[in-house]
């Protein structure tokens, strides 16, 4: 029997450990999709328990804990930080097969030198063992050093100005590169609620009065120059479903709706957001940046809870719509309409659209740099070790494992860093097990060179970074 | 090599042995939805022969032997009990890897104490041995009782009588509870034949003129009321698809279009059923039940055998239909127009759903009971070993399993209760091999209780019953 | 440690081992469903180097090649043939876990006796010994009977005269059957470029003058009347999805439309191919042909490409469109109208669909042969260990594997009959494993013959072929 999460945790044979020993492990991170606040790395934030770091702002665990029949008053609500705490710890256990379950092992382990399992039993000595870490400096800097994080990429509304980020970059104390992602939802939901005010917003930070459809395309191309001055190299979409329909008429329609008042018909809808992600399109291709469409949520289900906490906070779900056609006629409209594709990256929230994924990046590849068509990590709901092994033989079998560009945490919590180490443990036992079972020649040399480029080099490499 | 299906079938190291052996195998069963006779319970109906009992309606089997081009005289047809038995025994040793292989031999030791692999060669012997315990006294009730069933919920329709579970309640020479499940399927389906004149004997049934919505519902609601005096704790709805139209003028119109012999629009129907959904899941909360939604079959595919054979003789198939976003809706719906939602099992025919349901009952748990929203057991085309596996780890990795309701039979058989076995058996070896590869700690008490838990107490708990 | 591909190959125990090497190794090879060119077999092609028979025409290779961010001109443009295969060469070490790797150095073995990896540094040295192979009278011919190729049906369009056909069949010095298969694709599209013109040639072969619907049939059961006589037993229909609309006026008009130059709606359109679906596959049941359904194909998604280099260079993707209902309405449409289904193989080029499939296959099973309706190979995007794995263990555990036709390649490469051997090993590993974990009897002789027949008998047995 193994024992519970060691040294060689999730590494079943002799060649996974030495590629996960002598060749990942040893590999920085570069974690360039998520969610953390520039702020906070810029004040070095300071945290005064475990539970404002760990269960502040993860819905991850929130729904976990739901899940158990807690009162939501000892999740987000007005409980004390010990009562949380003790709520998730007692919840845990249960919790089998979750990965939280190892995330949360792998962050004791790391950041507190934790071996003993999180329960109920355990939860007051486990309070203390990391509240003492956290009050004696180990503040968010620091735990962005110890982890070995070289850049990191945040996600920024275009209207941002992006103060925290100018801060970071002229602070000669912090070493971490920490670069903004131009995050455009806002301009491009046109059917969706404050997408008005939004707009209005939009104008004043680009200095554009936007009364047609130019004009955004306009002010949003002044803000993607200010964010590539700022160092930006990605955006990201987060889109309901993949929309298709070229036709600018349709779309100038769906905005002079909007701007009077009115709603735009779904037709209006498609064709606006179309003309939006072919024009940002053509700006990050001409830039070098990476696009980044995401899909396959359904978000905000929970009508009373939405009302009590507002988005992003447990209550999204996995749609199972189909995207394959649109997903291949957008990706074919901006290549025939721009002359080019960017660098793209296309996840999806549902585990089923894996394999045809992998199959319409391979009709669009470029000679930019190899891979310049990805097939993005298994993330949010599929971030699991099922689901990165789905994920990357999925993408091994109908493409070029050895170029793809690995791990992001999309994670909201600094301490989240430990998932590149889950995702290069499955990636190298994956690896280990293919060369154990006479699948790929034992060249260790050559793979531990793929896992480095996986863990680390390719996505430095895509993004047009330093290593 | 592992003998044949011996004691530790399906349980391949110590850790799983253990949990199976030492605390799986010694639980109760209960069986909250089955599809089993309450009248031959209570009159506990002796069987002839093994055809009776395990071929007189199991299509599970019929599609088996079609599958091998046997005429459906030697399935369905005028030919004796002895040819059915042969034509299956003929045709099992060539559906390997069909879990009918592992039931059948599963039923044959545990209720004929019979190891010989059935087959041509075997086949009279079999019989024989069968047929010679069957007739010895092994009626419905000793079968049952052998199983060791603590509960069983059949599965009836609202005009129905109930007077067998009355006469099996008031039998104080059977120990195991029989139940009523509430299943309107047929107040439902508005758009479907029959439905007018199932409507006058719903009314008659209710004790309630029916010209108006409003009256489906108050007959509904007496039928309801009657269930839940005859003990009933659960519904059942089956639905070819998830509808959410909210519209009580619609849902109004498609009444009184049926009532005077009109086709309802698909607009019309959707309002209808979402209405009725609607209402009956208020009734449903109120009163503790649990409600139960299953969709994704396609019913009665083969136009010929429907008119020869009748619903439920082996041809519906599998409906990979999206319902991802209008499960969010009907759920939220439900939420927002009673105020809460009842305890809910969610079930889906396409395996493919799996992760969609794992994250759309995340959105919605409650205080109730821990694990208020359920994603139901891998059942009918995916109570395989994989195809449970793949529902549990799923439902693992989204939220909490040890709070799973875990196995049903769905059956027409009083042979199916080692299905709970196989159940147990795949559940247990899931958690040994966590174990044994250093995924969670080797704590058997606590994995011990939790196993006991899925296989039993859980679902107790969750319908509110007396173990 | 197994070592890199060698004799035991994806043979993971001792079982899988006896039945690979005793049994499935020695049956020859059916290929029921391929591209290559019957003129090529006639006329004995002989090849002056690798790349012109392993790069020719496999887009599989280029689009891997693709991925690695290599330019077209050594992938299909004006480079050499050594440096396409050296592009070939240097990328294929990168693919790990593509099948394509397993497949190349399985044909370096069986037809090159050459056991070196192919990459960068044995580039040269593989070049020289494949070439000096096929320069030594390694001729077509000799290819298909090194392989133990006894039938080969090949895919051919109705307008075809099918004289290499002839020829072959007139040469008594090659003894493997090659046969055509009748794929009518440019006759059903109605809705796609080059259909008038089509029509004009088809009226042509079939000398009958195309005006109406019923010309249309009339010319395509002449046609199918021609390749019966020629030996055909297959069909083949590639659809993008599936269609029900039983309606001939609307399937009249598509063609009137058509004629007169104008665009039929999407009604018309799929009412004129469920018409003549529904006539072709009446035509097929009374000669006993097989009738094939292929669907989850979008082609040709790259404009550019496209137009660059024509259809089947690469650039087809995977359709994740639910087909499930319009498929069972298809079937039992058909067998309404024309009393009986024609033996039917369904395949999806979406893995998702394998479940929805095998329930499919099983409501409408009938007594022509065992396993009348299959449920085709794992190929294209799926012919990988996992996807074919997932296909059989689908199959298995909703019908009746035994039954199973097995393999094809679907290839254009003469090169690519191992792939036979990579499914024969995969499904006796499969049934290998599961004797040894006590799933299933540990009886040879019975698996053996199990395997020989899905290596080969059934699918002679099923084409009414001799073997």
């Amino acid at each position: 029997m193994k024992q519970f999460m060691d040294e060689d945790f999730l590494l079943m044979n002799d060649t996974a450990k030495t590629l996960y020993h002598d060749y990942a492990a040893k590999m920085p991170i570069i974690d360039y999709h998520c969610h953390v606040s520039p702020q906070e790395i810029f004040e070095d934030k300071a945290f005064e328990n475990i539970t404002e770091v760990w269960l502040g702002g993860d819905h991850y665990k929130w729904r976990m804990i739901r899940a158990m029949g807690v009162d939501e008053k000892y999740i987000t609500g007005d409980s004390t930080a010990k009562e949380k705490f003790d709520a998730f710890a007692k919840a845990l256990p249960y919790a089998i097969g979750n990965p939280l379950y190892h995330w949360t092992h792998l962050e004791l382990k790391r950041y507190f030198d934790c071996d003993l399992p999180l329960n109920e039993k355990n939860a007051d000595e486990i309070w203390e063992i990391c509240n003492k870490k956290l009050q004696s400096g180990f503040t968010v800097r620091k735990i962005i050093e110890a982890s070995g994080v070289t850049h990191i990429c945040t996600t920024d509304d275009p209207i941002d100005n992006l103060e925290w980020h100018k801060k970071i970059a002229a602070d000669d104390t912090f070493k971490t590169v920490v670069l903004p992602a131009f995050r455009p939802d806002k301009a491009v939901n046109v059917h969706k609620e404050g997408f008005k005010d939004y707009l209005l917003k939009l104008g004043e930070a680009a200095g554009v009065e936007i009364k047609t459809l130019d004009d955004v395309k306009t002010a949003l191309g002044k803000r993607i120059q200010f964010f590539d001055d700022m160092g930006c190299v990605a955006s990201d979409h987060g889109l309901d479903y993949i929309p298709c329909l070229d036709d600018e008429v349709l779309a100038e329609a769906a905005l002079a709706k909007v701007l009077v008042g009115e709603v735009p018909s779904v037709k209006e809808t498609e064709a606006y957001i179309t003309s939006i992600l072919t024009y940002c399109g053509k700006e990050y291709a001409r830039r070098g940046w990476v696009m980044q469409y995401h899909f396959g949520a359904i978000r905000s289900v929970n009508t009373e809870r939405f009302k009590q906490l507002g988005p992003d906070t447990g209550f999204d779900t996995i749609s199972t719509r189909d995207n394959s056609e649109k997903l291949v006629q957008i990706l074919d409209l901006l290549k025939e309409k721009n002359g080019k594709l960017p660098k793209t990256i296309i996840y999806s929230l549902n585990p089923n659209d894996d394999a045809m994924i992998g199959a319409a990046i391979g009709a669009f590849q470029g000679t930019e740099v190899p891979g310049q068509i990805q097939h993005g990590s298994a993330w949010w709901f599929n971030d699991t070790k099922a689901g990165m092994e789905k994920q990357m033989k999925t993408l091994a079998s109908l493409g070029v494992l050895s170029n793809f560009v690995g791990m992001l945490t999309d994670s909201r919590s600094f301490l989240s860093y430990t998932r590149h180490e889950y995702f290069r443990r499955i990636l190298c036992n994956m690896l280990g097990t293919w060369v154990e079972e006479g699948m790929y020649p034992n060249d260790l040399e050559f793979l531990g060179q793929v896992v480095q480029d996986i863990s680390y080099n390719n996505a430095i490499r895509y993004m047009g970074l330093k290593a």
